[in-house]
């Protein structure tokens, strides 16, 4: 490749230390093969561009110049161009309308390898993150649940994040009885009732490092299905940790615990990966899914998280997140008990 | 164009109704000229899909198959194909690869026509959350501001903006003293201390629609340069309200606004444009820039916020959402106090 051309994102925080939000204003940092580097930086944002990385020669862009020629100049003259992954459609159109003839590739194929192992400081990161999590979870099984909406309950879980140390909260998934079997739910007004298992998955970042935590609670008493439903996800995700060491492909991950829930007689019922790996972005690779033959590493971070979902019913799933560790094993980062709490 | 493929994001949630978060999982929309229309989503999203969008015929990917090949079988055979602004470069990369000789254009040549124009369900969407960042304002005045943190502050302003009526909170910046002056500030450490200026630029979403309000608040007294800044920057934007009607150009609000802030001496302390569109993004068109000539019209919604920035010392900003109204003048959405209020 002949030029690494990354937007706002988790690209530009590892390669850089600066954090931005994406927006219509283009921030790229342009790397040649060469050796040049350059961020091309909207002004009113140069000063916190500078501070953050006051080694990198910044090129600032006024509000009625067009961001995108200043980049491609900054690219080599010939060869191919890798654009970030996250980088946004508007900015790869006019991009590649500036560098005509020119090969563009994701730029995860350069940053993927270097993201998806994680130095003792960004394993540090995860694990405090991780522990910030708990902590809220812990306070969380505290809340009063009956009779209250999911929305309230998900404005206590941020609350709770931010209090326990959190910077940010990316989200708060409260899904109660049958909307528990949607693993994506958003959460809504459905008022919460007595024995309904309550999906609960939040996090968001410290230090720009994201948690990811989900714990499945029940209100009051659970009935025998959901003792036996969740007790099978436990299970399942015990098979995941045994299974995650360094060496084994990320499909076998996620084949060993799936195997438990078909055994358990609910494996259509799982009806996502195992796992996502985690850093800098919420999901990244290593993916734990069928498919993938990526090679588990000391350092790598994802989460294990398996579910069963049952429609018009309830949904179960227990996530923490783990990394592989010098001894070769998966070490959690999440510590929270994992079973079914029962909560008021 | 002969079709349109619009990703997670806002025009999909203009389109359809149907509303996710962006991630590494493909979920299209793919619209064809002569009128076919479906929603590529992940299996594990179709619940959500099916429910938000009943009308719309799904196609479920599995995790383990490849749904740009989905995505590029729906597109109509010949013809150039808009893409989402804000589809990630991975999707795109790799539709470009599934529909190899096609010309791609940003989808906003044909949104962004359509989205500009607000009708009256969405102009009270923008009043409603509007009106609840208002209330949160008032109510942030009240707290205590000299020693403590700005991100304790913006852990307070996040709380206010929830309890009264925004779903999301998306930013909150709280900016004192020096870090004013950068107008992207990220909150941070710094305690606030006694005659600080504090620039407060927070919004969030009810019912998918943002707001977006700046007020600049001082501790105790405020100093001469200071008041004068704030008057300033006050009447700078009652220019931009006046200028702000239908069949002007965006820019001519922009520059009637920012010549009263040369007049006073600080124009090339006005670093950034005078206001951007609101909707379903916090950021859309129209853009009130030096040239965009754009004419503003009925229904069109956006952000009036002149700032003076002194590097070293402090910022001031003021930013209302308004929009072009009925009478065709501007309408503000934000009513709270425009004055340099004094906080504790």
């Amino acid at each position: 490749m002949a030029a690494l051309i990354v937007g706002a994102g988790s690209d530009l925080t590892y390669l850089t230390g600066y954090r931005i939000h994406t927006s219509e204003r283009l921030t790229a940092l342009v790397l040649t093969a060469d050796g040049t580097s350059r961020l091309v930086v909207p002004a009113l944002e140069a000063p916190r561009a500078s501070a953050a990385a006051p080694d990198l020669e910044l090129q600032e862009w006024q509000e009625t110049e067009d961001p995108h020629a200043l980049a491609a100049a900054a690219a080599a003259d010939t060869g191919d161009i890798a654009v970030g992954d996250q980088l946004w459609a508007s900015f790869v159109l006019r991009l590649q309308a500036a560098l005509p003839g020119r090969r563009f590739l994701p730029a995860s194929e350069v940053t993927c390898g270097l993201r998806m192992r994680k130095d003792d400081a960004e394993l540090a990161a995860l694990r405090d993150v991780g522990a910030s999590a708990d902590r809220a979870y812990a306070r969380v099984r505290e809340l009063e649940f009956g009779g209250r909406r999911e929305a309230e309950l998900a404005a206590d879980v941020a609350a709770l994040l931010r209090s326990e140390g959190h910077d940010e909260v990316t989200f708060t998934i409260v899904a109660a009885g049958p909307n528990g079997a949607s693993p994506h739910h958003y959460t809504g007004e459905r008022v919460i009732g007595a024995g309904d298992a309550v999906v609960l998955d939040f996090g968001g970042t410290r230090a720009w490092y994201c948690s990811d935590i989900t714990r499945t609670v029940v209100v009051g008493e659970p009935d025998d299905e959901l003792v036996r439903v969740h007790d099978l996800v436990r299970r399942a995700q015990e098979a995941g940790y045994a299974a995650a060491q360094e060496g084994v492909k990320a499909s076998d991950v996620d084949r060993a615990a799936r195997s438990v829930i078909e055994e358990g007689g609910y494996g259509e019922r799982f009806i996502h990966r195992l796992g996502h790996g985690i850093g800098l972005d919420g999901h990244e690779h290593p993916y734990l899914v069928s498919g993938n033959d990526e090679v588990l590493e000391r350092g790598m971070a994802f989460s294990i998280e398996p579910g069963i979902y049952l429609p018009g019913r309830f949904g179960v799933r227990i996530e923490d997140i783990a990394a592989i560790g010098d001894d070769g094993r998966a070490e959690p980062f999440n510590l929270a008990d994992h079973a079914l709490a029962r909560v008021r």
